[in-house]
């Protein structure tokens, strides 16, 4: 495959959400009115450092994640990269791209002067949790989460 | 305990970063030198969203924690509020500080738009893991890390 990967834009926003649902806990949790996404598109534009990015090969969108950049104190005042929403279109799945996503995350973070990839995944992705291992990532931390609706 | 939390300022670096330096897994990875944490204090206040948050109480720092505002994508486009570098000055662990800290987190999530609290803990914090749990939140997730070094 030769993907390509860049910054999404806003007429990007429908194709990514179809990715995002087609995905076993995905398909559960997004809806189908787009607007409530191009806000958060527009909302995501206005925060420095929070990117959403897409590969796409022959002009055909076929892979997507979140990257944003946190500056912090902690960790001898380390700035974190931090990796959110990755999927890859159902089709090409197997193929090697979520280690191509992984590597352009990974240049796009020291770019931008970070000493940190961080990450989570539900307890129940299983798959995710080997892919991550295999490619330098360490199963440090439990992840909390808490919803406020 | 009579605490009132607030953003904090540049002046507060010193004593943050000797919170941050006052625990277990801390004092392994702080340094002494205070130019690096100044810069990051900075790079903080010009991104959006990613706030430094302190615990004052009779004019004494009690309590930091860091507050970032994630817009996004997935899960129905919920704009995310995630907490980061939690510490409570070790002579008053136990006073009921750490819940506090949480309701102010929530309420400033809450007043930013999020309807997601999230956050890692190392898998070695047994306690902070009790702690979140008995708050509402559920380890639903793994975090994994990569140093960029």
């Amino acid at each position: 495959m030769n993907v390509t990967f860049r910054e999404a834009r806003r007429e990007d926003v429908p194709v990514i959400v179809a990715m995002l649902a087609d995905d076993a806990l995905g398909a559960a949790r997004e809806g189908t009115d787009l607007a409530p996404y191009l806000a958060a598109f527009d909302a995501m534009q206005e925060e420095g450092g929070n990117h959403l990015i897409v590969g796409e090969e022959d002009g055909r969108i076929v892979a997507t994640y979140q990257l944003t950049f946190i500056s912090g104190l902690s960790l001898s005042a380390a700035r974190r990269a931090q990796i959110e929403s990755v999927r890859v279109a159902s089709d090409v799945r197997g193929a090697g791209l979520g280690a191509e996503m992984m590597r352009d995350a990974e240049a796009r973070a020291r770019a931008a002067g970070c000493s940190l990839l961080q990450l989570t995944t539900n307890k129940s992705r299983d798959r995710a949790h080997a892919f991550y291992e295999r490619i330098g990532f360490t199963a440090s931390h439990i992840g909390f989460k808490r919803s406020l609706d």
